[in-house]
């Protein structure tokens, strides 16, 4: 871990701070060209966005350019340490779109005194962009964050913690229901935790067939059931009548644990409650909610998926948002609407079951990787990531009618080189 | 004209949309490496900084990233065609910032409903940069809103329109009137215009000698004095007790001519009221008050500076800003004061004394550039500019106690590829 920190610490450090910089596209050694970049000939493009606001979009960068904006209330697993420490995360995330899908990011870290403040703030500010990306801000305040913005703005505003999760979490699921022999339409679904991810990865599978009846997810006081009277609105969304009180109750015969908790609380005794085949998505780190060694020295006909990059199947938001802005930002969608979100999440569910590329296997240690317990879930240097996600994306932005722009002329992509043009 | 039309949005669009890209500064091309550059190795640098805010410079790029941020009142000359088409003004800026002195730049346009949401907006994003640089913002209200921010962040704060104008005037009027044989303390100046950057010239000028009852602001209504009662508190400043009321009387044997009233408004004759060797700086654009071609035609001993590139003497806010806020930046200035100010004023009126390389004026298609009538400004493409304004500004916020970095290592920076590491 000393190791670690040192390696991430010179790596922000050296040879000079951060991970981003800003670079020019065009000729700037002339006069003339400053002439044109600048001063007299910038107030052409001025004037036509003037006459037309949606020229912006061929005369600036608006149009592939994300702004990755927090407030610092809920930084990875470590809590509310204030925006500027969200800083280097945010640049992350900017390291991210651009490695994988091309997008430029400007981060934004804004030290707001109210959710209603943010909000505000992000408003005033989102012309400058072609979509915004919400991370790492607490619930529950994020949902009306993101619930008003989604209102208010006419670019995609998507909250990653939230979706990006369920997204890459419901991929992941369909493909080990498959293998267990299960349909989500039937699965009996324990979700331990109930922030941000937690109800944003149960309302998807929801959206995708999974039975509310059939979800028990549980947060600090127990099952959320119809009987409580101690929930907020987003949390109450999942009460219905039922028995069940505990994690154990919930467990019995379960087909499916998703821990979204923050904490190791999976036992040995409660995996051996689950049904035959169980699904274990332990998403939780540094500490998973149960240890994959644990779970299966415990069963072996577990199914097992965690966040984290030193096991198989990590449940990894990099699958997801690159793309999913990507196909956004290609079609000039006003929103990320449901039937992206799933539509992403059954490409990535497909893209599993896809033979791998050699150099993919390779770039995890392995010889080969092959659809099975071992591998549900793409992995992020698989460069066919763009094509068929992206592609997914922007196709069902047009189906659903929030695209402005027809399906663009150099789809499918066909990899990461198509987008950076190498 | 419509060739620059063409040229200017060809070169906005094509072969991408924009000017700029966000680019990628250290190795993202295996797991590894990403693994420091976010999850789990970005929680070692937030963790340092939730410990020491100042290691946001360390661990970011906060430390070399300057804000361009407008809210579209008063685009170029243009006026207020709203914050979108802003944009590629400050894009445009952004490309100047990093041709000249390698600061990255994030443009930010601000769709605020008034003044006060302006500066809520600009303060709670403003410890995502390390400098903050205001543009085409409409006065007066640029004058409060500049105020206001320089008071509640500790970075620097600079609207260029008032600032970078006046320091290149200053730099200017300086080897002018050396060339006439005149003085700033005795030398009478005409302003004609009371707006941000006529203001925040005759300040500068008054910082560096020239004394206010030499001064004769002029507004719509005429010269402005101690009897009206129609002043802001902007313009009341510079009232005193004057018989002059109009352009005439005031130009009746004045040593100066500043214009910046965004009109073509000095005629043969008021230029023939001015007393000998008369400096004539005609600053608006793209019409200047009076064009260098009858002001020759009418005087022979005018010595003239004008907006327009395709004169001598260009006033070119080009000249100041990439370097006062690299000056900054390197010491970690808290402000840009008076001090710097007038050190960056000062570096120019010097530079443009010392002999100029062949390259330097090759690239403005002449055979050789000498300290005279008609070059008494510096030229953009001078490399020296980065050594010597950054040099002074950085010595001079030392000397002045806004500093926080001793005097940088790597000072004086022999030109941009110093900055660039190129």
């Amino acid at each position: 871990m000393t190791d670690l920190k040192t390696a991430a610490l010179d790596y922000h450090s050296q040879p000079r701070p951060g991970k981003l910089s800003v670079e020019l596209t065009k000729p700037t050694s002339t006069a003339r060209d400053l002439s044109l970049a600048y001063s007299p000939g910038v107030a052409e493009p001025v004037r036509e966005i003037a006459r037309d606001p949606e020229l912006a979009y061929r005369y600036t960068g608006k149009g592939n350019l994300v702004a990755v904006i927090s407030d610092g209330t809920a930084i990875l697993g470590l809590g509310n340490l204030g925006p500027l420490a969200s800083k280097p995360v945010m640049e992350g995330k900017g390291v991210l779109f651009k490695r994988f899908a091309g997008v430029d990011v400007f981060d934004i870290e804004v030290d707001a005194e109210s959710p209603q403040a943010f909000i505000d703030t992000v408003k005033r500010i989102s012309i400058t962009f072609g979509g915004i990306n919400l991370e790492d801000i607490k619930a529950p305040e994020c949902f009306e964050i993101e619930r008003t913005l989604i209102e208010q703005c006419d670019i995609p505003v998507f909250h990653d913690d939230q979706h990006g999760t369920a997204i890459v979490t419901a991929a992941g699921m369909l493909n080990a229901l498959e293998i267990a022999g299960k349909s989500l339409e039937q699965a009996k679904i324990v979700c331990l935790g109930a922030g941000a991810a937690a109800t944003s990865c149960m309302k998807l599978l929801i959206s995708m067939g999974a039975k509310i009846e059939n979800i028990f997810m549980i947060d600090r006081k127990g099952v959320i059931h119809a009987g409580r009277d101690d929930l907020n609105q987003y949390k109450a969304v999942f009460a219905h009548e039922t028995d069940k009180r505990t994690l154990d109750d919930a467990l019995d015969g379960a087909d499916v644990f998703v821990g979204l908790s923050g904490a190791n609380l999976l036992s040995a005794e409660g995996l051996k409650r689950m049904a035959a085949n169980p699904v274990v998505f332990a998403c939780s780190n540094p500490d998973p909610e149960i240890s994959p060694e644990l779970a299966h020295a415990t069963r072996s006909d577990v199914i097992m998926a965690t966040g984290r990059s030193d096991y198989p199947n990590q449940v990894n938001n990099v699958l997801g948002f690159p793309f999913i802005f990507r196909g956004a930002l290609d079609v000039r969608a006003k929103r990320i609407n449901e039937e992206m979100k799933i539509a992403a999440a059954l490409a990535l569910r497909d893209l599993a079951k896809l033979p791998v590329p050699a150099e993919v296997a390779a770039a995890y240690g392995v010889d080969s990787l092959e659809f099975g317990r071992e591998y549900i879930i793409p992995k992020p240097m698989d460069r066919r990531l763009i094509t068929l996600v992206s592609d997914a994306v922007a196709k069902a932005a047009i189906e659903s009618g929030v695209a402005t722009l027809p399906y663009p002329s150099n789809y499918p992509l066909k990899s990461v080189d198509d987008v950076f043009g190498g």
